[in-house]
């Protein structure tokens, strides 16, 4: 008799973690509220349209047997370019000349991963939206489209079901449960770029493209149908250009032209997108604990963190991976202990990454049209350069090494610190490339030795 | 025809609230879902038995006309007196000679408080348990005693309805609504010293009593009947002394005996009670917005805070006194801009009596016990003495006055970096009368100035 196992939620979290368990052994069932929509034109729902996959990502898919399968949907992102005002672009790797991150559409990565995980024998329950969760005995009460209700009563379950879990209101009247839920002051709204006339793609395909503009800015990530997906990301409210303060196709255009020109010229359906994306906010959610009686949040559920550092999947999948590892080591006979050192081992790391994902909003949309950042940017290459194991940039530790997330944070805090110091030199600009490097590297050894 | 607002929870907030808005000529209804406790024995539900009533709630019952109802129910408590762990005790003045705060019991201040409500004319509607609530159109399902449901349409809609906001519960799926509900590491147990043998209090009537032991502590406050309550404030888990490693009578006996072993002469209920008493978690909670669409949160249902600073009712009475200045100034004609005001002015007060009362645990159970703390406290006294505007401390611009408690924060701050240094002189137990008191209060304007 196979040990049963339900999990809430077939997102990419979830789909990913069926195969895990069912190449455990696992009796496993996954309960979705929506459709099957690997039969429809799209998921919808104003989720972000493409992910970026990254080192963490890459090594999770791997142990599951699955990384060639995903490979081909994949276009490779060497670095960013940065589009300016006046619609000159330049180039910022991510890394060494290797190193990318990999744009992949949403909707596709989730269908692939559901295949996969139907075809290694997962249940798939659709169209089972959960009406309540009884903590006490795992039991869950769905509705179904006909109006009916169906109760199921699980001897393991796990909550997979992003950042609005069902899961987690649940646990949140349970005693003593830490939550917090905060949104920030931007709103984001997904607009697009298609393929060129003559077919190719309008812009270099192998960068992820910004256009920062200090308090907002615009993305662009490639498709594999050589079309962009962007993202427009907006303050609410309070500022010049904020989504309140568009209000027509005219505000719309006028706010294009001015600021992303480049872009306009690019984007036919802009109006068009506009007016039928939402405009969709953005969340950040930390919880603990994030198990109770055999019930376990993980991915979003877990820790849903803004999109601003491109970890968001990633690290969900290393949530799998990492699970898994447990899984391997104390067997499935104790999901108690599996779970108690799963959110004990990880809960520092989701913190950590949730904060830097948090932080990463000004870096991204202000800190990188700084030509003094930009020279801070070569410094720190160098540096990693000179001492490729001493001095590694704080987004190489987190986008290409699986180093815990809170030890990334860490040392990255001493870096900036340090580095802060370094770019005190009024003469910095042009004496970037000859300074005393052994030094910079000695002065973090030190902090991190304190 | 008069405006329509409805109440949920008819608690301390609730019912002050009722007494305003009654005597603006609104028609009010409270809806609570306990019985009518009013003819019952105790309130019970592991809430804290007793209240520290201080400045703040003073000035808003004296508004609504009961101060001097509530007085004769009163015990003042002019400071703390300390117990050591040797059964010595000593004496710390809260402020002046005739600064006090008033020790009240819930159950009997509620009463009366629900009693002048009714009074005023506020209907009361008692065994209405909260279902669900529609945020959009203010709309509230209530379940009956007999399984009925009741919906109520509400025109403005206010949750005073404690820490466990059923209204809060429903803003929360709303767009943007931060949120954050965090418990502590301690819980808490009411425990009971009985008048003593002849009759009279078994202990210095007019102090709250402290037994500081560091990591945990017990406290007692008078009541009128001339016994004292007691809690008793210990970790969950984690320490030698700890709720978890107190499995029976024995161990309680064991905790007392080696801890509080004056206190523990005077408790001949101790097992009875231990064991009859839940033990009782401590949470914080923070959210914003408070309102939505004609219904706001007040008192706990906003700002539920950790009782270390005894501001939780003070706070939400003050909550009251501005709610209705704000009808007072706008009338009751735009409820969206009064509610606005309200939110905008108050948050950045509850934040930060929040944060003064998780972080006040610290001085109540180990700070108090320290010779060092004392001879600070003794040169704060003096400073207020000599500048008695100039410098008030802390805890006196908290309890024994109305400034906004985020501006006494601020300055709170400036005087704790100011004392650091003052405290740093080596031989200050021997000068800390001789000390240029002049320039210690020009440090502060110096740093305010900043």
């Amino acid at each position: 008799m196979k040990e049963k196992i339900d999990l809430l939620g077939a997102g990419l979290i979830g789909s990913l973690l069926a195969i895990y368990l069912r190449k455990r052994g696992l009796d496993v069932s996954i309960y979705e509220k929506r459709k099957d929509w690997r039969k429809m034109d799209s998921s919808g729902e104003g989720r972000s349209i493409n992910m970026a996959l990254s080192f963490r990502g890459w090594k999770a898919l791997e142990k599951a047997g699955i990384r060639e399968k995903v490979l081909p949907y994949t276009q490779p992102m060497y670095g960013r370019r940065i589009h300016d005002e006046h619609g000159n672009t330049f180039f910022q790797p991510y890394g060494k000349d290797n190193q990318a991150i990999y744009s992949i559409s949403r909707n596709s990565f989730n269908k692939l991963l559901l295949d996969e995980a139907e075809a290694q024998g997962a249940r798939l329950h659709f169209e089972h939206k959960v009406e309540h969760v009884q903590v006490g005995n795992r039991e869950v009460r769905f509705s179904l489209p006909d109006g009916s209700a169906k109760t199921v009563r699980s001897e393991v379950l796990i909550g997979s079901d992003g950042a609005y879990s069902s899961l987690r209101n649940a646990f949140q009247s349970q005693l003593r449960f830490n939550f917090k839920q905060q949104y920030i002051s931007h709103g984001y709204k997904e607009l697009s770029i298609p393929p060129a006339p003559n077919g190719d793609f309008a812009m270099d395909p192998n960068a992820l493209h910004i256009w920062p503009r200090g308090k907002f800015m615009l993305i662009a990530l490639p498709n594999l149908d050589k079309s962009f997906t962007c993202t427009l990301f907006l303050p609410f409210e309070g500022y010049k250009v904020s989504f309140e303060n568009i209000h027509d196709d005219q505000d719309v255009d006028q706010v294009f032209k001015t600021h992303f020109n480049d872009a306009h010229a690019l984007m036919p359906n802009l109006l068009k997108d506009f007016r039928r994306n939402p405009t969709a906010a953005l969340i950040n959610t930390e919880c603990y604990p994030w198990t109770e009686n055999n019930a376990l949040l993980i991915g979003d559920a877990a820790h849903a963190m803004v999109p601003f550092y491109g970890q968001g999947m990633n690290c969900g999948f290393e949530d799998c991976y990492i699970l898994d590892g447990l899984v391997e080591k104390y067997g499935t006979f104790s999901w108690d202990l599996v779970f108690e050192k799963f959110q004990k081992g990880r809960k520092p790391d989701t913190d950590a990454i949730c904060q830097l994902a948090m932080d990463n909003f000004v870096e991204m949309s202000d800190n990188v049209a700084d030509p003094k950042f930009l020279i801070r940017k070569k410094i720190e290459a160098r540096l990693h350069e000179l001492f490729p194991k001493e001095w590694v940039p704080l987004y190489s530790m987190v986008t290409f090494s699986d180093m815990k997330y809170s030890e990334a944070y860490a040392i990255g805090k001493i870096q900036e610190k340090v580095m802060d110091q370094v770019m005190r030199d009024p003469l910095i600009t042009q004496n970037w490339d000859r300074l005393d490097y052994e030094d910079i590297l000695h002065q973090v050894e030190v902090a991190g030795a304190v």
